[in-house]
């Protein structure tokens, strides 16, 4: 078998999408004084096993020294780093509607690495109108303030009948990371990546469990 | 090899997650008046590949005929069985901030499987309150209420400082499954199932994979 370095082990993606929980959970246990954890009680706290954690983790290093558990500001640090979310991006958001002003009100982005900029709406009714910090702005000035204010993530947060035109439009503003919330699947160009939050699909994931 | 029998092949939940969106993708194109689809292209629709497609769906019997593609039709009403959305859950919403506001007003879950049918919330100035169809409940009573009309499902969009006192008051009313929107890991026990929506998580997911 060939020697592989574990800097160019490929990490899948699904080990990727369980980082920022494993960072979650890490800066709980830091904000409630801790300093050292263990596999086996991120274990507990995120409902995977021990041996999970220890997989996962293995991808991006030695975090642990055998024994010892994980020290907690260590790891919370390499795992800002290798999230990048050791600074503050700014966001884009498109559609001001009921979940837009949701969005818009959440305080819980700024802490973990987002920061919502502009606010973007297509009806001339909510044009010009404050919402959070903000004024919405037009849709049709979208592509060029994105574009100018060099912003590469967005939140979509408009109808299903809108997603695409609007993801597109987005694409050409220079946006490589969209979070889609209307409930339809977007095709974006290579280099472009989208993540769903589906809470119907959810849902629809826990039933299989339910006794009818 | 001990034969193992399709039905008590164990189906790993990372694939239970994803059918909830080939069920939504195979309505898309039935809504496009399509009849037949193939793995090829459900793959392409959900950025997965046909492979993938073909060994989750194998889980649960022979759906697809070789070389014809599958049946749309006959597969939405396989995966709405197998997901148990075949029927119309009902569903307790708890808090009635921006969030809670946002989701009481969503269209997208009846069609679905699902239909919100009380909301609570602990603040004097919202209980009484109107929220689209509903009379804001008073905390206080929900766990009686809940239990009475037997709910079993939760979504719960309160502060993550309240979440866990909440969660386990749903579980004395009953509740077996819990969409959790507060950025925080609920404990629950056995026989519970808790999905998370965290959007500041699938954004550090998508930053891993932009340049800085």
């Amino acid at each position: 078998m060939p020697h592989k370095s574990a800097s160019v082990k490929p990490i899948p993606d699904i080990v990727v999408g369980r980082l920022p929980f494993y960072l979650r959970t890490l800066r709980s246990l830091a904000a409630e004084g801790r300093d050292i954890t263990s596999s086996l009680e991120l274990g507990t706290r995120l409902g995977l096993t021990s041996a999970q954690i220890r997989k996962d983790l293995s991808y991006f290093g030695e975090f642990g020294k055998q024994g010892l558990g994980y020290n907690i500001p260590f790891l919370v640090g390499q795992l800002r780093r290798i999230l990048k979310v050791d600074r503050v991006w700014e966001v884009v958001l498109v559609g001001a509607g009921d979940l837009g002003r949701a969005i818009a009100h959440y305080h819980g982005f700024h802490d973990r690495g987002f920061e919502i900029r502009m606010v973007f709406d297509s009806d001339p009714a909510k044009i010009g109108q404050s919402l959070a910090d903000f004024k919405i702005g037009d849709m049709e000035t979208m592509v060029d303030k994105v574009r100018a204010a060099k912003i590469r993530i967005a939140m979509l947060a408009v109808p299903a009948t809108a997603a695409q035109k609007v993801a597109d439009l987005l694409v050409k503003a220079g946006a490589k990371a969209i979070l889609n919330y209307a409930p339809t699947a977007l095709v974006v160009p290579k280099g472009v990546t989208v993540q769903n939050i589906d809470p119907a699909a959810h849902m629809q994931h826990m039933t299989y469990y339910l006794e009818s």
